[in-house]
């Protein structure tokens, strides 16, 4: 579960919010963490009161509390494609919002991937028509400057190590508790956290992750919000691109 | 193996060419497929004859060869990343090499991955100081016109399939033989061959498919070759960049 410094009431605001945007008979890509959680349950709730939706999971963990809150579910492979219904929607969380530095929030660039899920999420998030984030103040920064999770081949990992810091960056292998050694992703990759202080050109290191061999998925999603839920003590903002 | 429309004569010269060029000390990527197999075993001769190397596998089967060759090998974390020797040289097949249109063959970017293990080969090549590419002539094209193939996260084949669509490309799975269902490669994705017909600008292609949710690796190789040894009946054609 990732760590966070938001209140769970925020977090349960910001959820909330974005499941009541669902329509019957949406196809809903359903996120990995403590606030997409909070979406998930509302979602069961609506569900239990005849709300007719099928989810698809971003993760090992979005799965089972989907499966526990009645959620219908199909394959990724099932919901896109040819002659597949595609994904209507989905709500997923992030690490950091980039919401620049004006009075109203903007729908920026994020940073994902502290649950180490982020090579699904992107994968669902992407394909989604609409990709609704929910989060709590703590996530919004002007610029991003948290480290990118950078999901890699294991045997990789030295040589995106070397391109992570000709890039600027200094990564560090995401070490596992609960069991020696690095975390594994639920596919199989290991994690480097990327440090690259003040990242003023998500874009451009976007492509330059991605085009560097052994890199699986990193946890910039740049272009890829559509609206943004930033749940507070007292009320929801929701901004829309 | 990949299957192939050249001599093994002309692969013979063309990977001895480049075992050739081998240097005392050096750390060597040995790259896969039935050309890069004999610049390995002429490798092997030259170190029963005491050349000092050391090996870093591309694949399963490359690892193999070296073994029954005597060849030294050390893992590619050993050889790269911080106080690592590095990778001195790399020698791999392709399977269509971009030669332009004039007399002289030309350094151009490449199709890998006909064997499966363009992820790992694109790891070793690109941390090479130096990449020696052979090949036969049946491999040479004024313009890469082969099937890409795309490494892809076995739940993101569908939604790789749509953005290769989406790019111009008709995807296909790739199937196994001697086991039901889908060719798994060595790291454990599936395979996308994608035909795109005459690929006019490969940087760009490239570019768009590393950025695409799902793919761990496609198998456009532009701007890594550094020679390329092409074998005929009787000599071998160097060209350098």
């Amino acid at each position: 579960m990732k760590t966070s410094g938001g209140s769970d009431a925020a977090k349960r605001r910001a959820g909330e919010s974005a499941a009541e945007t669902v329509d019957d008979g949406e196809v809903v890509g359903l996120g990995t963490g403590s606030t997409a959680a909070h979406a998930i349950r509302r979602l069961g709730d609506r569900v239990d009161a005849g709300l007719d939706v099928r989810g698809v999971a971003t993760s090992f963990a979005s799965r089972e509390l989907a499966v526990d809150c009645g959620i219908p579910l199909i394959d990724l492979d099932e919901a896109v494609g040819l002659d597949a219904p595609g994904i209507d929607r989905a709500i997923d969380g992030a690490d950091q919002i980039a919401v620049g530095r004006g009075d109203e929030p903007a729908v920026g660039p994020l940073i994902k991937g502290g649950g180490a899920a982020h090579a699904r999420e992107k994968l669902v998030d992407a394909a989604a028509d609409r990709f609704h984030v929910v989060a709590d103040p703590s996530k919004e920064a002007a610029v991003l400057d948290r480290s990118v999770p950078i999901a890699v081949l294991p045997d990789g990992r030295s040589a995106v190590a070397d391109a992570v810091r000709a890039a600027g960056g200094e990564p560090t292998l995401r070490l596992a508790e609960r069991k020696d050694g690095p975390v594994v992703t639920d596919d199989g990759q290991l994690v480097l956290d990327c440090a690259f202080g003040e990242i003023d050109a998500p874009e451009r290191l976007a492509a330059t992750l991605s085009a560097t061999p052994g890199v699986v998925e990193h946890g910039l999603f740049v272009g890829l919000a559509d609206a943004v839920h930033v749940g507070t003590e007292t009320e929801v903002r929701v901004a829309r691109r």
